[in-house]
This record gives C-alpha cells, structure tokens and sequence, in this order.
C-alpha cells in the first residue's frame, strides 16, 4: 500500500516502520506485547517513540500508540497533531483509533492487520462513522510479516510458560 | 434506565452522577468542555474523580473517563478495574469505550446521549463488535438534563465570545 503512493510525497520515501518495530522488540524483552509506534512531524524529524507500557504501568491505556501521541503533543507542545504521522506495528483498537483521530494524526501507517482486536479495517472501524470527527490517510501492511513474527514470537513463548 | 434496577444490587441505589456533574462544572469554569467522570468501587467508594484536561493539558486524550480510569488503576494499583463502575455525564467516545473495555468496568452509568461524537450508542457502538472483549452492564439517561444543560451552556458562551 505505502509504496503504491511513491512519487506522491516525499514523505513518503522515508519507512518509520523499522524504528516502530525496534521499540516493540523493547516491548517483548521487558514482557510486554510486542507493539511499537512512532510520531514522525511533517519535516521528517521522529519527534516520539513509545512501546507498549500496560503491564509495567499497571495501565490499561498504555498502548503504544496512546504514549506516542501524548508524548508528541508534550515535545511540540500542541494538543492536535494535524501535520504529523503515526507509525505503529499493529492495527490501532478503537480507543487508539479514537485517539488519533482527536490529536488529528495527518497519515497512519501500520504493519500487521489484527482481526481479533482492531478497531480500524476490523470491528468498531472507528474512522468510518460521522460521529469520528477526523480520518487520517491509512496505509496497512508496512512490514506486516516481521510484525506479526515478533507478535506469534511472543505468544507462542506465553503458551510455553 | 438506572432505578428500573432499583433493588437488583444495593450498589444501584448510590448515585454517583452528582459528583461526576460536580467534576464537569469545575471543568467548564476552567474553559474546558463540560465532561466529568467518576470511578466507584464494588464496596461504594470513589476511587478517582476527573474533569476533562485536554484544553489544559494539551492532551488530546485528556477526556475525564480517560484520566478517571488511570487514576483508579493507580490508586488501587491495579491494571484492571473489574469491579469498579464508571460514571461519566457524557456518552463516552469511542476512544474512551475501549478504555473502559480493557479497563474491564463492571457497570458504565452516563448521563447525555452524544449523538454527534458518542461511541457507545451512537457511531461506532464499541462494545457492540467481537474485537471488543469486554462489554460493561450500560445505563444511560440518569440525570441527562443536567448534564446536557451545562452542555448548551458552555457552547452557548463560546459562541458569544
């Protein structure tokens, strides 16, 4: 999907999605499930980076993507995010779908689809109803196998124990 | 919707609207949207009131539910809040529907209906998909016409400045 849009935007030559996959490598060796994402500012500049936080937080609300895009209002000090992208390894549940469309993220860009949890392509398809105020650009399947391999990784580990 | 519980649980019988309506007063003299939200544990103590931040903040996630939520996972330190209830003035959006589903609240009360941003009742009716795992017993309507007025009020001021 993303390098169908080539030539479009130079933007989008740059692929976030090794740094998003870096941070969920951090998220597995700390037990938490495998989930990164990246905040990229309209200048290419990577202005947050987040991993999943909820059992180490004791939060049910640390996605990472929900980190991501609190901390990038914190380092821009702006509460909408109108220029500025999301990568994230997963497809985003409805309460990060949620989310992105109120910070006003520009374009999401996410690797594996998630038929069992996810909120965008899947289930409450968040962006898709008049009551959600914003819809970002959406590009899927960006590095989805490595994605999914670190998430069947960690569940088959999980089984083990 | 609430009293034709009366007598199904002696938790019913505690209405907690007036402090969540109490919380969305104090928001909307700080110039914020009108919204606050109330956690309760199963033996009837508030665990976590909270007013919507997100103007304040700069957090776009910064909606009542979403702060009541976390501060009732940290007071009980705790990453679920499976016998909590959660109420809440306003319909809750969709982003704050998935958080009370990973949250794991046992009853959701609000007042308003939001037809034009709600994610329970309305748009993309969150708890209502199989990507959602965990769907709260729903009361709505219970003092709705306080809440929705210091809804008008406050857009009705904005609207004049």
């Amino acid at each position: 999907m993303l390098f169908a849009m080539k030539g479009a935007n130079e933007n989008h030559y740059a692929n976030h999605m090794p740094t998003a996959l870096a941070a969920a490598a951090d998220a597995m060796a700390a037990g938490e499930v495998p989930v990164g994402a990246v905040v990229v500012a309209a200048d290419g500049r990577i202005v947050a980076v987040a991993e999943n936080q909820m059992h180490r937080s004791k939060d049910p609300t640390a996605h990472a993507e929900m980190l991501a895009l609190r901390e990038a209002c914190r380092v821009l000090d702006a509460s909408r995010l109108e220029d500025c992208d999301l990568w994230v390894t997963l497809e985003p549940c409805a309460m990060c779908a949620g989310a992105i469309a109120h910070a006003r993220i520009r374009r999401l860009y996410f690797a594996a689809l998630d038929e069992k949890s996810g909120g965008v392509l899947h289930g409450a398809k968040v962006f898709q109803h008049p009551q959600c105020h914003h819809r970002p650009e959406i590009y899927d399947g960006i590095m989805a196998d490595e994605a999914s391999q670190l998430l069947k990784q960690f569940f088959a580990e999980r089984r083990q124990k």
